[in-house]
């Protein structure tokens, strides 16, 4: 039997964050304390992926999950991600080339089917029914992440397992399949609307950061809550520490193509606010035209310069060990239930 | 003693919603029903104020209350309002005449007093301590409408006895006191933010429409939920036709300041497409200037030529009597807390 929701002793699963903050041992130390863990095949070559898979299998016995970045759309405007490339050059004096490739994702897809990693999440666009059939065929369950209802019923049609309903609060990228006409919605109107079109078991994220907000998505019919954010503080997360100073101040965030040509939330920093208005749609070319300018900045721990995701909710983190975070978050969670009911 | 939340038998505030829709028989018919229903005092003249309270008084003797605009901040560039009037007059062969002016607010602070309406909230700014403390002396409950943690302490240290969480999924106009800086925090994002920084009880809203989303924001801790979209249809409601077919359809909403110079959600139709990009911050400015507009738009039942005010989660409004919608409502919420602590 494929993995489901059910079996988890607490309904928290940690979101895979690529580029870093998610590591083997985050999501080993989630799920050995009766979460879900999660990995990010994302912008990760096989062989790392596999590294990752092998680690979390040596620290824990228990479920775990991994995601994967759907192919991406065309870019509407290669030309004008030429002009951003130079103008950026211009300006920092480097930039990287535009490339326009698919995270590898025929390889991962293998690679997953082959390790059977229990749960395979995809973002960014929904897997076809075959590739649905391919992945349940290895036992494995798979989520896809929607933004609103019509995402849902593609994905459902594609007949997945699970939906994560992703809320504009949400850090780093919208999962929104047709980036050039995103939508908004708020968590709880993601949630209620969803759900009117779909009876699949929902995972909830998008600014999700105490107990009482897990038991809110709970009591809007979610199978399990799902966050970010929350788990980048934690000593087992590879977040950078320029990042890790960002989240604790209650700066605002915002969305942005500026860094990846994608939509994503990350919190007001001084590329961010430079760079947007000027930003075209090209994911993810534009990651690779910032990416020398990310990690540059990274380097000197200059947390203006590179892209710092963040949930709405960031400054409500803490910094705990990921399996004391679980394990708070689901107490928190239960006591607000049984507060609001009674 | 003021109005108390735990007063109410069901935790549903039906909200202010200013222009049409707020009725007395609206109002009436939730505070009947174990609710708590709101009048709009917003741009009507005072007899007309005095006459809503009277007829609510009329219908019903339980507790309500009546939602005021603050006074609105100074408009940032007249000039930019006098082109969006001219550019309009041009395109529509009509437009109002720009004005600048305060809703009455010192004649409906006084009305209200002398009313001794049980709750008053106040909306677009914090009241400041001393009319605070005069509508206390008057035994009146005072309400903040607020939009982020810093307008939460703002109003607590004004000695307001509880404050209306308005998320971004939120149909109409948004609360925020200072609509040059925006803030765009998701409902549950801001109830988390909010409640880091006040033990105030907190009344939630924002693209709530049904019984589990009234349970989530009663498991993320507020003392009730406000719904204004779900009672858009209710036949006590004023909505005009041309407005609950807009609603009962799911098309997507958008935050715009082309119909009042104030940013506000409403359904997307002609008039928002096409002056959303040039429209100039400056309320009530621009609300005069396209009145004339919207007005004409009303009475010929064109639907894309005003306002469409709606909550994110519009699609799922109901043609239910308030009553009846009050009691599913607190029914499927209670049910829905039972379900997710059990």
């Amino acid at each position: 039997m494929p993995f489901a929701l059910s079996e988890l002793e607490h309904p928290i699963v940690q979101a895979p964050m690529a580029g870093g903050p998610s590591t083997p041992a985050l999501a080993a130390a989630v799920s050995e304390a009766g979460g879900l863990g999660f990995l990010a095949a994302g912008y990760k070559a096989g062989d790392a992926v596999r590294a990752d898979v092998e680690a979390v299998r040596a620290a824990t016995g228990k479920s775990f999950g991994i995601n994967l970045f759907a192919p991406p759309q065309p870019v509407p405007d290669a030309l004008a991600v030429g002009r951003y490339a130079r103008a950026l050059a211009k300006h920092y004096g480097q930039s990287g080339t535009p490339r326009h490739d698919d995270d590898g994702w025929e390889e991962k897809l293998a690679l997953v089917a082959e390790l059977r990693v229990p749960v395979v999440s995809v973002t960014f666009g929904c897997p076809d029914g075959s590739v649905v059939e391919r992945l349940h065929a290895a036992g494995i369950a798979v989520w896809a992440t929607v933004t609103a209802p019509g995402e849902a019923r593609t994905a459902e049609a594609a007949g997945v397992d699970a939906l994560v309903v992703q809320g504009v609060e949400a850090g780093g990228h919208r999962a929104t399949f047709d980036d050039t006409a995103p939508v908004d919605l708020g968590l709880l109107a993601a949630l209620q609307l969803v759900r009117a079109v779909t009876a699949l078991p929902l995972v909830a994220t998008g600014g999700l950061a105490t107990g009482s907000s897990v038991a809110a998505v709970l009591a809007a019919g979610a199978a399990a809550a799902q966050l970010g954010t929350a788990f980048m503080l934690a000593p087992e997360s590879g977040t950078t520490p320029a990042h890790r100073e960002a989240i604790a101040v209650d700066d605002e965030t915002g969305l942005t193509r500026a860094f990846t040509g994608r939509t994503a939330r990350g919190i007001v920093n001084r590329f961010q606010r430079e760079h947007t208005d000027g930003a075209p749609l090209g994911y993810p070319d534009v990651h690779h035209v910032t990416a020398p300018l990310r990690a540059a900045a990274r380097e000197r721990g200059d947390a203006g310069g590179f892209h710092l995701w963040a949930g709405q909710a960031h400054a409500l983190a803490e910094p705990l060990p990921a399996a004391e975070l679980v394990r708070r978050l689901a107490a928190e969670a239960r006591a607000a239930l049984r507060d609001a009911g009674g």
